[in-house]
């Protein structure tokens, strides 16, 4: 997630329009936990309450621009945030984490049968809530980035303890996980601002670049901890046998790293060393310095817009980064 | 399911149109699975290969009428069945389930991962196949019945190893597990034919009718077994906690039942001698009787409709029956 002052600063740069809209979509979200029973309130509740700093609906917001303040830009963030939150609960169960954001996650207070059951309840009331707005664009949009981050999901699982795995495959794994969920928040928000054609697909570019570098830093953060400050034990990643930049990069520089078998990795206290290890070949720098040259790309990319909306683009830009530093 | 000599006898009652549909449903849905990478067609595929008679898509079909053969209505029952699949594959998740219809399920054969993610993916398919037909409205149904669906899941949840649920609380999980996608199928082949407004509201109504008893029944089933029949052992209810219309009426008859903890019967043979002394109250032919009553109202409220359209649809209505039989 952005930090928080990162997230008060595009608010700022956007306008004035965007504080009260990113109000109306915290109530939006809350109501539309609070309405379907109290299985769903308590859990997706938590998972939604607990919800990072709403990075995909600022983008929607910040994609859209100031024309659009109604109900339809409300929606379209709403909905990516649900699609994002199902993401979530559903990853929690997988990976069978205990914490997201240092709260006990749905798997973990509820049990799997709840959690599966809550993902799939808010990934429908996404397209639920999107189809209110009218328009099949959208909807093509969100099934869109919501086949693409089952379809991450899947090759990561196809890949895990898979130590050879490409630099290729791990950005495609990336682009489905990650960036194509940016990517929808940027059309979503530009097919609401009612611009010219082609607006939803210059800046739908641009939040896919973000979101690949944001999900590449993410990683780097996994091994670089401290636990700390990600809520979770440093090379969590590890353990669960999801192989990621910093060690695909660090097996071309150590030998030893390159012979590792993954599912040899237990403890916390192994994965710490492995981490330790992937950190003194340089391959975080490395991994860190390809994240930044999309995150320049994805500034240059930009088209010209209103200063505000320009300003604010790259700040989100430049917040991606600056939660890893 | 539905037996398969029932939906032969609707694919001829209903008109030389719809056998051609229903084997281009098969060939979509088979690409479907095939467009998404190994691990999808694999485990979704074998999934929707299994797929029991399709009566879902039939009901699409039928609903819709002689008139509507084009993609439009082949999308829509595509879709309805990628619902459905999802939701098989995330309800073998949380039954961890070993078997479905004779044959090991996606989380017995590649565990809860990817039959996590395999469930994700059908269901965002399915959104986006339907997305294809241009129609918000159509969104708009798939997106309720999605959203009925998992609500009916944590519903279950809510109430697992609980004797003392009442009917009506049963019924309303019915309605939303199982009766909604049956109603969505009915209005999405209504939306599809062109026909009157209204027409959706009183087929769908059937739809829900229908699929109410077909749960009932179902649930009857796997009281009445035997295991050979329905590819599951007696009681499967019972040993997962899903206390369903049978042991409910039963405890009203019978002192011990009405004093049983579920959570006590931990074997199949448990199950079994549960089930045979639900069987001895007569509470499954009550079951059954109020099932029937519901199939009798489903045709009784149908709208004039061309006769082999009318015919079609009673013999969805009789089919559900006759598959308990």
């Amino acid at each position: 997630m952005a930090t928080a002052p990162t997230v008060d600063a595009v608010v700022r740069a956007a306008g004035p329009h965007v504080g009260p809209l990113m109000s109306r979509i915290e109530e939006r979200l809350a109501a539309v936990t609070a309405g379907h029973g109290e299985l769903l309130a308590e859990h997706a509740g938590s998972t939604i309450a607990a919800g990072g700093k709403r990075l995909r609906p600022l983008l929607v917001l910040v994609a859209a621009g100031p024309e659009a303040t109604g109900d339809g830009v409300v929606r379209a963030a709403v909905a990516v945030e649900l699609v994002h939150s199902a993401t979530l609960v559903h990853d929690d169960v997988l990976d069978a984490a205990d914490l997201r954001r240092g709260r006990p996650t749905v798997v973990a207070a509820a049990g799997r049968d709840i959690a599966t059951a809550t993902g799939d309840l808010l990934f429908s009331r996404a397209f639920a809530e999107l189809a209110n707005n009218g328009r099949i664009d959208e909807v093509r949009v969100l099934s869109a980035a919501g086949s693409a981050l089952a379809s991450g999901e899947l090759l990561q699982r196809a890949d895990a303890w898979d130590a050879s795995v490409s630099v290729e495959r791990y950005l495609e794994r990336c682009e489905l996980k990650t960036a194509r969920l940016f990517q929808a928040a940027c059309e979503l928000g530009a097919l609401e601002s009612g611009g010219e054609d082609g607006r939803a697909a210059v800046l739908g570019a641009f939040g896919r670049r973000v979101g690949l570098a944001f999900q590449l830093l993410d990683d780097v953060l996994d091994v670089s901890g401290p636990a700390d400050r990600t809520g979770k034990h440093r090379g969590a990643d590890l353990l669960d046998g999801t192989v990621t930049l910093p060690l695909i990069l660090a097996r071309e520089r150590d030998p030893e790293l390159a012979a590792l078998d993954v599912r040899a990795v237990h403890s916390p206290a192994d994965a710490e060393a492995v981490c330790a290890q992937i950190e003194a070949t340089g391959a975080l720098e490395e991994a860190k310095r390809r994240a930044l040259a999309i995150v320049a790309d994805a500034k240059a990319e930009l088209p010209d817009l209103p200063g505000p909306q320009q300003e604010a683009l790259e700040l989100v830009a430049d917040g991606v980064v600056e939660r890893y530093s």
